[in-house]
């Protein structure tokens, strides 16, 4: 309580000295640029047994010079402070000013503020703050001047240069440079110790992500810890995946903290004897998102795999949406895009999006597909216009545009004589991990991602008025879903077939194209029964043993509205990784394995991810089918609200969305919805004609209502499901 | 003398220290990655009255991670050691080791060594030293690994990557990293002091380029250095170009270095009344290349110009070519393509041609012309076959092949269309600085440039083994060309005309598609003979004011035998800079112009940079056109030697290639010759047949003679002419 008053006071002292500004600034820089450099960083953070281990794809980098500037009209001088990352030049009105002026005065009237910052090593940024005049994605950023002009000195009145609005993550204080933004850390402790070695284990109670500190370290030696995020791992010396070697050399105690952030659930500390240490506690970091999605229903099982897969989500959502936090730590374009539709689903959390689909995306030129893996281009496509969907942020669409279209460039420049994708040098044609799965020919399930991403293309050019483009897009897109069912529909087999081998179609029936045809509606109804039968539903067609392709699986079963299978396959999936005592969900589970076979992977006893963010799906799952809520406009301007129980009591639960959240709560006989945006239509399945207070009640089709819910009231529906 | 010999004996120590090595290993990195790093610093230096004052253009940036290999066969087991600029790890035979080494064992046999670096802020860079394991350009790199891999992590047999030979400077100390290197410098003095205000003017003689050193500095306040390339630039403390302030607290004396280098002749320097200084020195800056070429002649006035230009040339040759040491201190391109040339016949650096080329062009994608400028690509493209030419380096154009094709699709794709290149947003049309110029339209001049760029990429395209794409650029070339004549040629003006506005030729008639389709011989001799007289000689058609654009009025001139008349116009010229005052030539030089008239450009007094490399063309002219040296075989294979004395008494020099140099002698009655390398012609006008021992003289046409020269030979020929 003492301490708390000092700091409330503190505050206010601190505050006080600050002027009292009207505008809120942030540092800016050219778009993307920043997101680049810190998936930079962030991804070179990968070690395996304390080598370092960096991406094989190619890294991109920031623009090293770039100019700022924008255009005030101010009705009295003002005094702006300014804050830069890199060496600069200041101009007003184009006249350079002398030095690196840390304030200047710029008079009343309208004038222009420029800035060109040069930063080799970290990306050019500024933070600007007047009273006005702020610096905020409003100011206009170019990497390029095409400026000229004569022996005179006189600047010719052609101009050639591109301005785009400036890049920010809302970094508000201006004495912390962008590059050296950390995310927040928090002590936190062992809950056991148990010895081993000459040391011991102390396990976290649970997976967890941070720094090892280890307190009163003394002596001279060697330390090691080993890293385990299961027991096992933590134990096995010479093949856990992570571990830190300290040279030790401290006359006196000392607390060290690791200067690289590791994954696990056990530590196996091991020194030297001459090499002591009081205790180990960690500094777990986090993202700071805030959770605003939730799920709760009468399935105390169903309730643990929910929370759990918003820890393991929660994890992996970093600086970027990352893969998994042991390994690769990496940003990778599929489990990204999974992520994405989980965090519309919990977080809402546009700004992670935004930064993943950015440092994704790199600069130009396109040397390779995305992660070098053709799948993973096209989900990238399909991110962004999600993105759109779920929060109607129109202008980064069209930012990013320009770089979907160079993307595009490159994927329509490697058809081959078909107007088909085959691999070529260079291509990792990735799908899924599993047995035996053929990447030869001609894949139907990279056609249909391909499809897809020009539907998105002529959607997205759209959004930037490039309607050219878009009819041609859109051509495309059309073109190719014809031959893909002239080409691989099996009228024997029910089937998309898997692919087609020098011109002719393969027999192998496989779920991917199959289950995306679902979701992505390209089938007919009859086909899409057939599908469900004939492959889904069909224990011959090989199983799938990653929660990645789970995911799509079950989302394409839910489609069908097979709610009630799904939970089951939820319940013995994901429920079977927590019988097998797991606190996050895994990078691949194959109930089939026993014992420590669950933690092989890659040829490595402990190679498998035990915290990966693709095993996090129920939660989207249980948001968009169960509790039933999407978009339909962009935004949630209007939305659908259809839940399905899928066999339980009664759920509850809340679907966040820019403008607030949208709670949902049914049992058998009651559904109470409340909304804080957009236009919804609540659709439900009833026995009888629902009633509802205040509210109209629609029969759209036999045994289906609709109520309209508008945003602010509460609705309480009575019903018989 | 008993310094000498304890320089001597620590020399001694120093190497016995170091273990022998059969290889010489140097610092390698992705290849023109160091060469825009460190053109990015170089060109970041320049300052306008203390503002920093950066490119306009785009500045690239070095891939940050870079794979590095190479395979080796040892017949017994070696000790290597690494140094890395960057964070990295390395791997034997693709296991990676454990943590940062130092120094690793390679077992005897085949095995594959392989390191891979991320840098940031810095060029990834390693030098691996062994005693037959050493870094060099022999190691592959790539900046994106093209593997992929299955879930029991066996690696894909389909590769993508693609690897190219690593780029290198021959920096050879393993303990200074790259990133900080520097040019050598040494210590230099005024020569002159004259009161002025509170202070004083230093004269240090010439025109110079380096750090100033205030010796003994002390007390507190504002001391200011204000740098003159003239001494009323130096004393015009508002006007001047480049200056310093110091914020000096100083309790006791304390030498004190500028951190940034400055062209100066004079330095003014002014202090508080409280900060005293005993003395200023500098550190002159310079580049450590070989002054091979030489020229010296029965007129001491072109001695005299000689001798300046070089010194020009010398202080303008620094990490990269650069324009002119107060200003722009960057990397021009059309600027840079003629210090090529006078390169060639001075220094013979090599390096520094590369490093330059590679630095203008920068990295894909190309989003605007070299320098923004139409005419600055196109020198570009032909600086490149001048160096094949001139070294014979064919593997450097292999490697630069694919970057000349990028920006060879850029400007293909500009075509207007008549398939003629005009101003497009973007583009600065520059050809010279030049009252009313026109730049409106299709400029014959570009168009010139722009077949002959063609022409060398057909060239380039053979010598990269790209025979399609050599045929396209060929016949591309070809129709270009006759389209220029078929348009611009006017035959009652015996000229190519300006330009054409609206599908029309203009009447006007300037010098520069005229001069240049002289010696890229371009014209029928009748229209040679035409051009000669109706433009080159005449004064109706405007002149020319900038050493830049007389290098190739001169060149066209001295390519049609006026070697007299160029002398005359060199005397005139640049006989008039020196008659000035001149210790360096300038940027522009008008004779019409009086006193501080000409000291004025870009609308400032002092705007004007007095020590500009494109002054320094005699270098150029003296050597190829008098001295009458020039490769006809790439490398100097072949060789012409055709002296002209234009009216001299007698002449001689030396001509710097690849293999050793190729003196001239010779009056009007002897010719001496030896060579290093190659097959040289000697072409000889004789009134009589030539004389000379040990060899044959051959009259190839009446009164022209040739004397085949054989390497290592010395030849006396006696003549009359």
């Amino acid at each position: 309580m003492k301490n708390l008053k000092k700091i409330i006071l503190l505050s206010i002292l601190t505050f006080s000295m600050l002027p009292v500004f009207a505008q809120k600034a942030s540092w800016i820089w050219y778009p993307g640029d920043f997101d680049i450099y810190m998936s930079n960083v962030m991804q070179n953070r990968r070690t395996e047994r304390g080598s370092f281990f960096p991406v094989f794809w190619k890294m991109d980098s920031h623009y090293v010079l770039v100019d700022f500037h924008k255009e005030f009209t101010l009705s009295q001088p003002e005094e702006v402070r300014l804050f830069v990352e890199g060496t600069y030049h200041v101009k007003i009105d184009g006249q350079a000013i002398t030095g690196f002026p840390k304030t200047i005065n710029i008079p009343a009237g309208k004038h222009k503020l420029s800035l060109k910052v040069y930063s080799q090593g970290t990306v050019p940024a500024i933070f600007v703050q007047g009273k006005t005049i702020v610096s905020d994605d409003t100011w206009l950023t170019t990497f390029e001047d095409k400026e000229w002009i004569d022996q005179s000195g006189k600047v010719s009145d052609k101009s050639g240069t591109t301005f785009v609005s400036a890049g920010s993550w809302n970094l508000s204080d201006p004495n912390v440079l962008p590059s050296t933004f950390k995310l927040p850390v928090v002590a936190q402790y062992a809950v056991k110790k148990e010895q081993a070695g000459n040391g011991y284990v102390a396990d976290f109670g649970k997976e967890t992500f941070g720094f090892i500190k280890v307190h009163g370290l003394k002596g001279k030696g060697k330390l090691s810890l080993y890293y385990g995020e299961s027991k096992e791992e933590s134990l096995s010396i010479d093949k856990c995946e992570t571990l830190d070697y300290l040279e030790v050399n401290l006359a006196n105690k000392k607390d060290s903290i690791m200067p690289l952030s590791k994954a696990f659930r056990f530590v196996n500390i091991q020194a030297d004897n001459a090499v002591t240490a009081d205790s180990i506690s960690m500094l777990y970091e986090y993202s700071p998102v805030t959770e605003r999605g939730s799920f709760k229903s009468s399935d105390a099982e169903l309730n643990k795999i929910y929370d759990v897969a918003k820890y393991t989500f929660h994890l992996n959502t970093r600086e970027f949406f990352i893969d998994g936090i042991k390994r690769d730590r990496w940003v990778w374009s599929g489990d990204a895009y999974q992520s994405y539709l989980m965090n519309y689903y919990s977080f809402f959390d546009a700004p992670t999006v935004k930064r993943t689909l950015l440092a994704q995306r790199g600069k130009d030129p396109v040397t390779a597909h995305i992660n070098t893996i053709m799948d993973y281009s096209f989900y990238w496509f399909l991110g962004i216009y999600d993105y759109y969907k779920f929060t109607g942020d129109k202008k980064f669409v069209q930012d990013i545009y320009p770089r979907m279209q160079s993307l595009m460039t490159y994927i329509d420049g490697r058809k081959n004589k078909n107007g088909l994708l085959e691999w070529m040098p260079g291509d990792w044609i990735f799908i899924d991990w599993a047995d035996k799965l053929s990447k030869d020919g001609e894949v139907s399930f990279e056609q249909l991602l391909y499809a897809r991403s020009l539907e998105t293309m002529a959607l997205c050019a759209n959004l930037a008025n490039d309607t050219a483009n878009a009819a041609k897009y859109d051509q495309d897109a059309k073109a190719l879903k014809t031959k893909i069912f002239d080409l691989y529909w099996n009228q024997n087999k029910n089937a998309l077939v898997h692919s087609r081998i020098a011109d002719q179609p393969t027999d192998n029936v496989t779920r991917y194209a199959n289950m995306f045809g679902i979701f992505f509606d390209y089938f007919t109804p009859e086909q899409k029964l057939a599908v469900k039968e004939h492959v889904l539903l069909n224990d011959k067609i090989a199983k799938i043993t990653t929660p990645y392709m789970r995911f799509y699986e079950l989302e394409a079963l839910c489609a069908m509205g097979e709610q009630s299978y799904v939970l089951k396959e939820m319940k013995s999936y994901w429920g079977g990784m927590l019988k097998l005592g797991a606190t996050s969900f895994w990078e691949e589970y194959n109930p089939d394995k026993k014992g420590v076979e669950h933690l092989e992977m890659y040829g490595r006893p402990f190679g498998k991810s035990l915290c990966h963010a693709w095993g996090a799906s129920p939660i989207y799952l249980l948001g968009k089918y169960y509790l039933g809520v999407s978009p339909n406009a962009p935004g949630y301007e209007t939305y659908t609200i259809q839940p399905n129980l899928g066999g339980l009591e009664w759920m509850e639960g809340k679907v966040p969305t820019a403008n607030g959240n949208i709670s949902v709560y049914i049992n058998k006989k009651e559904i109470k919805v409340s909304s804080a945006t957009g236009v919804g239509r609540l659709k439900i399945k009833s026995k009888t004609k629902p009633v509802v207070k205040d509210a109209e009640v629609k029969e759209v089709s036999k045994g289906i209502y609709e109520v309209l819910i508008e945003k602010g009231k509460d609705y309480n529906v009575r019903y018989s499901g």
